[in-house]
């Protein structure tokens, strides 16, 4: 990102910045993954929260998107997004009626389900508005968490079928499990969970014509799933701004990481610290490792400590002065970005531009 | 906290809770400290965000609260708390105005310092509206984050002096690394700072009779600071709502916590593992220990990863079921209070009331 451009911006500190610029790079180098791979791409719309980035996505050639929560599907589908998958599960009765009022609103909205009880209940919403919602069984491929143990799939699916109101449309199986920093590790477990799914899939097909979706893939797998051509679908989502974790990974360069928030030197000991007035409120530390920080004139020097409202960093370049700005990429961009109720949108050419972060908070 | 009450609300999951009858026992409890060693309490706003919380705190005895930023400041001034001291430092000319503007409202706002650039900027936006602002020196005694180092405290004093419109009151020495889990240890460190903060004060109070506020200690070191007659004002933040970090510590028992975060179990895994609909974007993982998961019957059982929205629990009751509720009591508070637009406040005795956080998300 434009580093320079980020630390123009007239705002008070912090703040969080997004170069545009970059952020359409991003974009298009995924579509264009998809594209060669013939996949659609559903990029997951929970690291930005923004609809207009969404919609950015789906100018380019996304199909849609993917949200975690139902008030996430909302705040798109009210920003102009029509295209939802809920690539997460739903149990609770209230927000299946919330789902099916989305449908009934002539949102294409689809969820991932894993449970006969979450089926049931969205099954009974639907049936309530009259509309039949497409569901995605949602396959555990070895991240234990959500989803079905691939040797019950056909089972649950053979009692999906018996549900009205809901329509059996393929499977999801996300692999967030994958994210060695060597590429040839990140291939070999992409293969081994390929197995897997391939089987599972291709006997579903044999016993139900509806069955079309495969949609899988996070920002560090999606690359390695576009290649095989049963997948019809991959969605990553920290590719359109990246973060330290992906250029840890090698998915992108330093440069490329168009997101990061903007502190000021508050205080300092000359030669010894600088601290920011920016700490792990304004970025995330949910992995444990610290951000980066740059100026325009390269990497300030090391971060040595954070806390709520403070960086500390022993810095490298020795003319830095109390109330200059410092950029910190960070390591987790989707919680970063969680943070903050507005972020600055920059391309060089107008005015930066105040943007709020629709999604920000909404978790239910 | 009362677990059985947080779990029955009836708002869709996941919510943040706050059991007011806990809450109200730990703001007395830290109030009986303060009055017993005849030291004012001034809490840190920054653990609840919410002006109604920081105002029982006032009714208990609290002389005022302390915010870490011009923006909370603001928020606590307008929500009806007219004595804020800001426990950091403000650089940013614009931000300096802000806190003139508050104190020609009639805010009695004090501001740390540790720079001359500072309290420069200060004093011209004090002077441009006709006020005197009381600032305290911050002293760093041993966290090397803010603070002045104490050998250039008096050469530093004799130069704020020179400005017109602020006016030194006092010193400030916040020991946020004292946080051992053994009492021992932080008594020990508190020994150790304390020599050093009483040397300064002496000498500070001889050459400058303005000079009374010594503010001092957060919840971990508050207890010990309190018995020592110089101090004036004790400073601590969590004891609020204490969390599992105060639990560790041995500040409070699991039982005092007073606030949580319930979520729902929305898959499983049978006898392997349940799946919670919150996950660190609901309960800060920042200090990298997950959050201890509870029901009615107690703890439910070891919590073996988190994601953005996942919980992952290893169950050691075997009758959960998918569908139900669980309560997660963090790690750390303030951070995770800071996740969330609103809470969900409950006594017991009328319904439970959703409380907008105020001071969520104020930067800058």
């Amino acid at each position: 990102m434009n580093v320079e451009q980020a630390l123009l911006i007239t705002s008070e500190t912090p703040y969080m910045a997004v170069d545009l610029n970059q952020t359409m790079d991003n974009i298009r180098k995924f579509q264009e993954i998809a594209n060669k791979g013939h996949k659609t791409l559903r990029p997951h719309s929970k690291t930005h929260k923004i609809p207009y980035l969404a919609k950015l996505q789906m100018e380019e050639g996304a199909s849609g998107v993917c949200v975690q929560k139902v008030a996430e599907a909302e705040v798109m589908f009210n920003g102009g997004i029509s295209d939802i998958l809920i690539s997460n599960e739903v149990i609770d009765k209230r927000k299946c009626d919330r789902i099916a009022r989305l449908s009934k609103n002539n949102c294409r909205i689809s969820v991932a389900i894993d449970s006969l009880e979450g089926a049931t209940n969205l099954s009974e919403s639907a049936a309530y508005l009259n509309r039949v919602i497409p569901v995605l069984i949602d396959i555990n491929i070895g991240m234990d968490r959500c989803g079905i143990d691939p040797e019950e799939v056909l089972k649950f699916h053979s009692e999906l079928k018996k549900l009205p109101n809901i329509r059996v449309e393929g499977i999801m199986a996300y692999d967030g499990q994958v994210h060695s920093p060597r590429a040839v590790e990140r291939e070999e477990m992409v293969n081994r969970e390929r197995v897997i799914v391939h089987d599972i899939f291709q006997k579903l097909k044999k016993t139900d014509p509806d069955i079309k979706v495969l949609t899988v893939g996070g920002t560090p797998s999606s690359e390695i799933w576009s290649h095989f051509e049963e997948v019809s679908e991959i969605q990553p989502g920290t590719y359109i701004f990246y973060d330290m974790h992906c250029q840890e990974m090698g998915l992108c360069s330093m440069d490329e990481v168009s997101m990061g928030v903007v502190g000021q030197v508050m205080s300092m000991k000359q030669g010894k610290r600088i601290v920011l007035d920016a700490g792990y409120k304004s970025i995330s530390l949910d992995q444990g490792v610290y951000p980066v920080a740059v100026n325009q004139k390269g990497i300030v020097g090391k971060v040595v400590s954070m806390s709520e409202e403070h960086t500390v960093i022993k810095p490298d370049q020795g003319d830095i002065k109390l109330g200059s700005k410092v950029l910190l990429l960070p390591y987790h961009a989707c919680t970063t970005t969680d943070f903050w109720d507005y972020t600055w949108i920059y391309d060089g050419k107008a005015l930066p531009v105040m943007t709020k972060i629709m999604g920000r908070g909404k978790r239910e």
